[in-house]
Order: C-alpha cells, then sequence, then structure tokens
C-alpha cells in the first residue's frame, strides 16, 4: 500500500463532506443514502469507507466543521475590543449570518444538526458544547455594555447574553423557515426593545417643561 | 367490508400519530422505519396503510397537528385584551413551552420537523405558513404595546413582532440543544434589553441634582 500524506488524507475528507453537504441539503440525511454520497464524492467504495464509517459519523464531521467556522466568526465579532455599541455588533453578526445563507449551505445544514441532535446523544453534546461557548461570548459582550452604560448594571451578564443568544438564534430560524425577514428590519425591531426603556418615559431635561 | 365511523377513523390515526411520536422521538424520522412504527401502534401493515402511505406524509401529519396546537395557544397568550406587560406575555409563552418540552415531546418534534422543512418544500411551505402566522400575533401584540407607550411609538411593529418572536424562537433552541437556561433567567435578560434605553439616562426627575 502506498504511503499517503496527510495533505492527501485531510483533501480525501474535504472532499467526502463537501459532496456529502450537497446531498445532504438536498435530499435531507434521510434519504440520502452512503451509496449517493460515494457517487457524488467520486470515490470508490473501499476509498470512501477509510474516512467515514457511517452516516452518523458523517453527519457529525460535518456539524463539527461547520458549527466551528460559525463559532469562531460569532467569537471573532462578539469579542471585538473595544466593544461597538450592541445593534452594531449585531448587525455584524446578522450579516454573517445572511452570507451563510446563501454560501454552500452552512446554515441550512446547521437546522438540520439541531433536528439530529433531539435524539443522538453524541451530537448533541458536541452541539450543547459549541453553542454554551458562542452563548459565553454574548454574556461576555452583555458585560461590557454594562460597562459602557449602554445595559443596565446589576443585571446577571448570562441572562442578559442568553436572550441576546436567543435573538441571534431566532434571527436564524426566521429566515430559514419563513424566509420574509430582513436584517434592517429585525436590527429595527430589536432596537424599539432596546428603546423601550425610554419610551415612557420624557426625555432628560424635559421634566417640568410641560 | 365494514362500515368504519368517522370517529374511529379519527381514533386510528391518532393512535398512529402517538406511536409515530414516540418513535420519531427515540430515534429521529431518519432510523426510523415504517415498520417501526406499525409495531409501535399495534396494528397490521394493511390497517397503517389506510391512514398513511409514506413517511413524509406521517411527519407531515405530526407536524400539522402539533404545530396547531402551539400556534392557538401562541395567539390566545399573544392577542389577549388588554394587552399584559410584555414580560408578562412572555413569561406566559415560556411556562408553555416549559410544558411542552416535558410532556409527550411536541417541542423537540418541532426541532426535527425544523430540520426537514430544510429540504422538503411541502413540509416547508407548511411550516413557513404557521411560523408567519405566529409572528402576525407577536406583531399585534408589538402594536398594542406601542398603544399603551411600553414600546416606542412609529417604528415598524412587524419589525418588533419579527424580534419579539426572534426571543420566543431562541427561548426553545437553547432549552433543546443547551438545556441551561431557565425561563427565570432569560426573562431577567430581555427585562435587561427592555431597560436598556434607561440606562444610561437619568431618571426623570433627577436633571441637576448632581
Amino acid at each position: 500500500m502506498p504511503r499517503v500524506s496527510e495533505a492527501h488524507l485531510a483533501a480525501r475528507r474535504e472532499q467526502i463532506i463537501e459532496a456529502a453537504t450537497r446531498c445532504f441539503l438536498r435530499n435531507g440525511f434521510h434519504q440520502t443514502s452512503m451509496q449517493d454520497v460515494i457517487k457524488e464524492a467520486g470515490l470508490s467504495v473501499g476509498a470512501f469507507y477509510r474516512y467515514f464509517d457511517s452516516k452518523a459519523a458523517l453527519i457529525t464531521a460535518i456539524a463539527s466543521e461547520k458549527i466551528s467556522v460559525v463559532r469562531e466568526t460569532a467569537d471573532s465579532l462578539l469579542r471585538r475590543e473595544p466593544a461597538p455599541p450592541l445593534l452594531t455588533v449585531l448587525d455584524d453578526l446578522l450579516r454573517q449570518i445572511d452570507v451563510n445563507l446563501t454560501d454552500e449551505g452552512t446554515i441550512r445544514i446547521a437546522v438540520q444538526v439541531w433536528g439530529e441532535a433531539v435524539h443522538d446523544p453524541e451530537l448533541a453534546a458536541f452541539v450543547a458544547d459549541v453553542y454554551s461557548r458562542i452563548r459565553l461570548s454574548a454574556t461576555d459582550l452583555a458585560r461590557r455594555a454594562q460597562q459602557t452604560g449602554e445595559l443596565p448594571a446589576g443585571v446577571d451578564a448570562t441572562a442578559i447574553g442568553s436572550a441576546i443568544f436567543g435573538l441571534i438564534q431566532g434571527y436564524i430560524l426566521q429566515r430559514v423557515l419563513i424566509g420574509r425577514v430582513d436584517r434592517e428590519t429585525y436590527l429595527t425591531g430589536v432596537g424599539a426593545l432596546l428603546g423601550a426603556g425610554a419610551a415612557h418615559r420624557p426625555p432628560a431635561g424635559a421634566v417640568g417643561s410641560g
């Protein structure tokens, strides 16, 4: 058997992952067979099984690769120093989501992975770990927004981080499942929620002027 | 062939849907065969196929039944007159989600349905329709919160409704995928976002007092 370089192995693995992603986006996890992926990747059965021995292994590998990219991007946007205003950070994140909605399907694969995680404990543990870490970055953002006075001090930053992370996830789901919400509209809505505390108060300095 | 009553047909159908839900929660859509569902339902093959001729039909029927219940509950909570404060409405909605997380699995099936909708156009159209309507209810809630002065007037209510709906979806995803956020914590975070507009402003009346 010829010696195979690390680079060759990695390239082959990547070739399979890309082929499987195309198959899964076209027909979903359960209507895609290993044969479909092998054919799409243009490999022999023997070559294929040196890399992945089950569909579950393939799904986990795809999830791992795609979500890692998402996590790195999200972290770099959430952890910038000094922290830009909340709406600016969210705008950048939502732009990134829009890009990933139209590219090779990272976000649409993610939604399929969420469905799989419901009944696959190994995948569930992986997904929980990655999303916990992204939420920690959101918590960090909340903490810094408290320091700059943009968010109320004295509130559990973890709680605010969860709500911010929820807004991001909600945008993803609405884009994937309903389609019709654009980034600007969504951010307008978030901005109105952020302005709520001021809505029924007179502007500072206006007291007694009316 | 004996005449079969409407009630009997409906009961059988329900029996199959419940059996399929148990199977799908246990093993997911793609690792559950029609044979598995037939066995779980305790029916003959012939009897079963009078109701559902494919797994896709079964998934759509489950989605239809579960999501309709969710929509009715969400609508009734979102459309109450007069509208309670936003955080009260969200508290009620999140309580309902918590119940559906621990019952026969409505929410966990929903997350699996989202994954399916990515590549099944018929299911996608159905899901888009239902969620659009829930989002309309959230928009209606936003509009009434604008009328009471709880949210800033003059902002597109659809935009605010999308953000509120996003917060609800984000809670569901974090509960299902990460587990560790409780209702009180999440609402504390949302409350802090709603209070953000006031965070860096002096309280009304405090101008010039410092």
